[in-house]
């Protein structure tokens, strides 16, 4: 998508360097930075220079890529090779797409006797990995705008924008497309206190293409919904359960609780990793608890244009810090995925 | 209340001299700051040095008390004191508890020719209104501690603890009197976006008084109320309608919607004072739409211990704020009251 009216992808390969937006700097500095290594790579999804699922996945492709061109030299190439994986496999121990990424280059390379082979193999696999990643967006784009009316105000929480995947995005897709298509909208974006996603990340990715939008409080969504101005809202995920319940960033289910008795249309866009068949609903979700410092804490910049974490609290202050919750399938009107709009009832005959 | 185990009100008189809580420097550091004249205490009002509704109407009665002093040696000392009668109550137009001060002092001087007489008039007047916000935070303690068991786990929203009041407060009140009456009890603290009054001046009082609690990020309410981990929700109010419809701190609306969903016992505890029985309903209360500035920058102490705002969000950010939201009286239990727990269809026969 634009950067400064220039198009990129979050991530992506040249010649054996992986290059990718280094997102800790935004939204303050917007800079590339390269990995000539498969172990820069892995160091980079292990600090999250990049994040969001599908960029991760897509970085783990081309350090698959990566690898197989650094064990060329290696006397067994196979079992290098190996390392190489347990090596990515462990940077993001908890990222679906990342083993997804890894076991597909490998699936590729399998059978493949001579080494000298895997290099154009694995680049074609993680190639297509990060490809399938777009069109899914693209396509999730499409379907979603067609959900969207002139004149629609949406809201979103955190960022489920092209910055989490390769380009394009989730949740953010159907309204770059909507645009695109000379649509009018406007979009409220959730601040999404603790890591506040939605005013770093999602408010610059809209203003960088152009969508009115303004950030507010979370604690704000309830107001202007109670208002008659939120017409819609689009959200990602981090994973659906078979039965639709969705575990999304801390907050989304007290968005669609309120968009539920304000009867506001409440969507979840995801491409089809985010399902998981495999878990049958919400509760068997577990959820993780990050560190209180997230919540004590806040980074951004000074008025010299310096950088730093200010602590909101008095010394000693305690925190708790949940990271996602669970938002029940019978709160979410439907999920725009690459397929059409499902209604969350109908997921688990689709996927 | 107690600081450092030393008890303290938000603001007090000696010798006509006016001293108060320096509230912008909280929690970081704690100061009392004097205000020898009515300017002075004025000025406390107008830059918030002091805040809430019950310390503002406390300090208006104190700068009535300082305004007679300095009327004294006038040639026509009630034309004098008109002025500053005007003076005080321009000093934050919108605050209802300032009005009654000035009034109740002035009422209280009409009639005594000799203006010698005005001080020990006034000076008692002003301690009144002190004092009668305390007893009211006292009430209200008392009366809401009755509905705290053992054990519970209570959620509140933005600042209604004594810092807001003389001593005692609305929505903590309750709180600090169970635990001063041996119960155990867990507190939830909103952090309170936009301008953080939870993390920063309800945990700061919390710590105080020895009450066991956790800040949250706002969003996070609904995920512990899903899980069966909320008991009770006490909140305060700037407004309270003829119908039982409460402004209060944006997202105590979200808040209250999240508890009505989980069928958990929502109230709101005020003083006399907040009920606006010349206002019918919500639907007549105008809401405060603030600085943007509030949400894009967030103020705190760095490392090396110095303080400054850092922007949150990339330079030309747009941002919507607003101050205040609407809970309608459908969603609340009851209000805490020093009359009692009242259901919001009986607060109009009440007062």
């Amino acid at each position: 998508m634009f950067v400064n009216e220039k198009t990129y992808r979050t991530i992506w390969m040249e010649d054996g360097v992986v290059k990718m937006i280094n997102q800790p700097l935004l939204p303050h500095q917007f800079e590339i930075i390269a990995y000539p290594t498969c172990a820069g790579t892995c160091e980079a999804i292990r600090s999250m220079v990049v994040r969001g699922a599908g960029a991760i996945g897509a970085a783990a492709g081309y350090a698959m890529a990566q690898a197989v061109r650094e064990v060329q030299s290696s006397p067994d190439p196979l079992q290098a090779l190996k390392l190489f994986t347990t090596m990515i496999m462990q940077t993001r121990p908890t990222a679906h797409n990342l083993f997804y990424a890894v076991d597909r280059v490998n699936t590729a390379l399998t059978g493949i006797q001579d080494s000298a082979r895997w290099v154009a193999v694995a680049d074609h696999a993680a190639k297509q990995i990060a490809d399938e990643d777009v069109e899914d967006g693209q396509a999730i784009g499409k379907i979603g705008a067609a959900l969207i009316t002139d004149h629609m105000r949406i809201l979103t929480h955190c960022n489920a924008g092209w910055l989490a995947f390769v380009d394009w995005g989730s949740a953010l897709a159907p309204i770059y497309t909507a645009k695109r298509e000379g649509k009018n909208l406007f979009v409220w974006v959730d601040e999404t206190r603790p890591r506040l996603q939605g005013a770093r990340l999602t408010s610059w990715e809209l203003m960088n293409e152009g969508v009115p939008h303004a950030i507010i409080a979370d604690n704000a969504a309830g107001y202007f919904m109670q208002r008659g101005e939120v017409d819609m809202v689009i959200v990602g995920a981090d994973k659906v359960a078979r039965n639709g319940d969705t575990a999304n960033k801390i907050g989304t289910f007290e968005k669609a609780l309120l968009a539920n008795y304000f009867h506001i249309p409440f969507y979840v866009a995801i491409p089809p990793s985010t399902v998981d068949m495999s878990c049958a609903d919400g509760s068997e979700i577990i959820i993780e608890e990050r560190d209180q410092d997230e919540v004590l804490t806040i980074y951004g910049k000074t008025q010299d244009g310096s950088f730093t974490s200010v602590q909101i609290s008095h010394d000693g202050a305690m925190a708790r810090n949940p990271a996602f919750d669970i938002t029940p399938a019978n709160l979410i009107t439907g999920f725009i995925t690459p397929k059409g709009i499902i209604p969350p009832e109908q997921l688990k005959y689709t996927y």
